[in-house]
């Protein structure tokens, strides 16, 4: 039985909670948070989960083996590198710092106590994306990522649309595709929000030639979650506010003839486009059950410390290329 | 009655001819290709049409006023200026020129000869279009103009995807707004075109803080030609694909309360959505109805060469980002 | 406080217990089932509910003020009885019975003793449909009311497809015309189920010319929930499968001018189309709500007995219908 | 070569003559009809074209190798007849006649007089319908056919909905199913127009049990095109206002294990989707090659008098259906 505390009861917190009390082998035993009225909604709902306001008296309890910061981004860091301390396996909600160098240096820790870190890209898990990493050889030779994750809102206070919403897509790439990033252009525009950008765009250009688009907003009159992604011989369109198909395949592409230049003959496949059935299940179920499994079962996570570590390289090369105004290189 | 010659029989020619035939005050008494074949075509659908290989025996009729020139755009200037300088009145074929220069010469001696140069912004006459033009102080403040219009094929031998498909969204941003564009950043990739971008992202910045974006493609498996339009008190999309409903208007905004910064409060305003009744009528239609108007009536043109030269100026400045890789200043 | 008991804790039953738990001024104090296993269901997540596999020990305790009855659609009248001669009062759900003079004899039994019938009509209370209700008067003469409610599955095991489905479409009738139903024809086949029907088609007439038509199936590719709602001057759509534009309003319309028939003359109206924004938030809590505010402050319900019997009534000469195979009169 | 005439200009005529003009080995030199304005248009547009209002010009004219009669239904028999009798090979719109025993008489006058009669079923031939001909089997067990096929306008003067819409629905069945009807409801209702239905639902039994359902309205605020046909294997969605998935199989079904019947176990399968891809030419363009190759090669035709025949069969009993309020049987 792994025993569970939860750090940060905000938005995501009881989520967490809500699915380690409903698989097998865990059971929640701390919840904390600093505001009563969150202490409260989780009291009433579980009974049995003691509550406090204090994080360290979880780190005190030898019984407790894994410790979820469900934080704001920026005490990730200070707080994992406690609970590590305190010889506790963490699972920090995405993005797993705020920097580079904290994000490695938790690595380093946590390789030395042989302690687990496990970063919450839940997308990583969910069925869509994992049917997409199942067939995704079909497509042949990937040429582009273009996501749009655009919708009204929530202006998040503390960071800007590209931290917000960005890792969802860095964490899929790297997911999908182990191509190494060369650089990367972020543009930016703060409409609403007095400090931060409501709306960017990011273009990575890989060192094979792939490229990634990836449009993400705060100020868009629709919900669009859309990510298209193209090989020379299939393509694959991921529409996530589609109910009934949100994973189709289509059996297109074009072969331009460099043998006869002149005239250039460029030669278009359409084909059949297939709607592979995807299960339905919680994201976040799929990714407890296995964070569980590998403590019970001391597997390696699909996503450890340096995959929450990739996200955070290119969330910082977003920032150095806001701050420049130019594309940026990126080191990998 | 306006007599009209039309060179160049390729995919757009043949539209031209069939709509001066079919408006009142207008008859098309040349055709000219190079192509025995486009020629043929022509002659068989309009017995009482002269056609031509030849372009100068067009010049030398005095009985033509308003020659057509839909050629590829390298030829645009050239044939253009030969038109004027026989005292011709020209429609022009988008992108006007292929460079700022020829457009601006241009335009310079339709002034002094006191001929009309049409340009064939076909978008700025579609009915879609134009409902928003009536409709735009509805959205406040304007914030940003998103368009994305890509699908499969059809590869241009001679121009990138951006001198393709950008001039309608240039035309429209044009159109609809009389905003001065500062800077612009153009990003494209060779994925299938031996030697031309078939994918790009273009992001202008205006001086009034308003942004665009447009994303072009000839490598989707997905045909969208969506334009998002966002102002402060209400934003429009506009789907194109969408045979039914192609104007939604949202009644959607976001306010940020900077006086009570701590914490932050974003108010949302999420209202009613109205779907304007479109004219279901062919733009260019319209457009030709528009241009013998005003050779009959002596009327000023809704695209003239001035509002051909900005999008020239536009295409030309993301052919200098693209080579120097960064975001360059735009001369308006 | 309102003090609820929940009897029968299969699929719905559930739903009650979470909205009555949730919902100010109630708590459920029991929960009832045969099967072990739903109640321990129930136990583990609210372990101060008292559980029972035999709902007499309900019908005794004073404490009681509303029981809700969510067990298989044969046993409301007898298990209502009871609830109601016990001096409860009873949330029943639908169908209210399964015979009309079953209905009539509860309802009689509650106005005799002052008890509450409610019966769980869901959609009158979804916010969609109370939207259309507010702006029923806005389409004009009320034409035609055309239901098509299918999917795939789940063939119930003792009724047709007409008693599981049909039951919303005629409570939303009910609740936006008072209008009185003449005839009505049902054909159905079995196309899967050994003993019911799968799917099935009901047309209503009523006495003002307005006419109904309910799809109903378990056996459809693709799950359809959608209401056409026509009147002589507006037409309302209403797609429950539509997360974003759930209503629509379409300023259309046909005019016939007799007078000079011949030539006929429809002369058609195609406007703008109008998308109100619809609240989020679940039927069944708002419902809830009610139905607790009925109690407490002597209201009138929405959805009483005799909203439940028409229902009924509807559902019986369906049944009729199909087993004479023609069209039957209903007594209203 | 095969020398057409049209006779009829109105809505469908041109597209008859236009096509008849485009395809190879046929041309057209008469077009007929009583409005002068109707010729003019065919005029101008085909100077070659012979126009006349008197159609019994054509009969006389030993050149005619193919009469096309796109006149009101009404008419179809008697023209039909005297094109038959003066040995001209007949191509009628559909209905073909508005009585089953016209319909007869005119395949026996042809049959002795060794004339093809073609019946204008248009839907056979367009490419949707053939790619569902072409993978029908794959369905197993047809179970049912269930089409929407709904608009605003146009009513017509002369007939009702049915007689409008019905036949393309009546023709797509006969050819995908050779199955024999047994009895046919029809109800309708007259809302706006003063003879004849604008609305009804038809649902045709078949003797093996397959079931079909047909609603056509003149009354919809949306446009809808949907015909679902389902099987107990798979099930295919036909949306043909859907620009680019007009075709969806979808793998999906239920059993129903009748060995344990209680309790009742249906099980389903839902599995993936498939959208073949569908060409996209013009069907008309499709039948009229097939009809000058049939008469040039002697070949077999597709759609024949006795397939024109069946459709007027299920008309005529709609006929019946709606005049006695009840199924009615089916001679086939």
């Amino acid at each position: 039985m792994i025993n569970v505390a939860v750090i940060g009861l905000g938005y995501w917190g009881p989520n967490l909670v809500r699915n380690f009390e409903a698989v097998d082998n865990a059971k929640v035993i701390y919840a904390c948070d600093l505001l009563e009225e969150n202490l409260m909604k989780i009291k009433k709902r579980y009974p049995n989960i003691k509550v406090t306001k204090d994080y360290k008296e979880i780190l005190k309890d030898d019984k407790v083996d894994l410790i979820c910061i469900a934080t704001p981004p920026a005490t990730h860091y200070k707080i994992a590198k406690e609970c590590l301390e305190s010889g506790k396996n963490v699972l920090i909600e995405k993005p797993m710092t705020t920097k580079v160098k904290d994000a490695e240096e938790l690595i380093e820790i946590a390789k030395e106590l042989n302690l687990y870190i496990f970063v919450d890209h839940t997308f990583v898990f969910s069925p869509p994306v994992r049917k997409i990493k199942e067939i995704i050889n079909e497509i042949g030779k990937p040429l582009y990522f273009d996501s749009e994750r655009i919708n009204l809102g929530l202006l998040q206070k503390d960071v800007n649309v590209i931290w917000d919403l960005a890792p969802h897509d860095f964490s899929i790439l790297t997911f999908l595709f182990n191509f190494k990033p060369k650089s990367l252009i972020a543009i930016g525009s703060k409409h609403k929000h007095p400090y931060y950008e409501d709306l960017a765009h990011i273009m990575i250009r890989y060192d094979n030639g792939f490229i990634a688009h990836i449009h993400v907003s705060w100020l868009s009159p629709v919900k669009i979650r859309k990510i298209i992604i193209a090989g020379d011989k299939k393509m694959i369109l991921y529409d996530d506010t589609n109910p009934f198909e949100k994973v189709k395949v289509y059996d297109k592409g074009v072969e331009v003839d460099l043998s006869k230049e002149s005239p250039f003959f460029p030669t278009y496949r359409s084909g059949d486009i297939y709607v592979p059935k995807i299960e339905n299940k919680e994201p976040l179920r799929i990714e407890v059950e296995h964070i569980v499994d590998c403590l019970i079962n001391k597997k390696k996570p699909l996503v450890d410390g340096y995959e929450g570590l990739k996200v955070v390289k290119l969330l910082e090369a977003c920032d150095k290329s806001l701050r420049e105004g130019k594309e940026v290189e990126i080191e990998w």
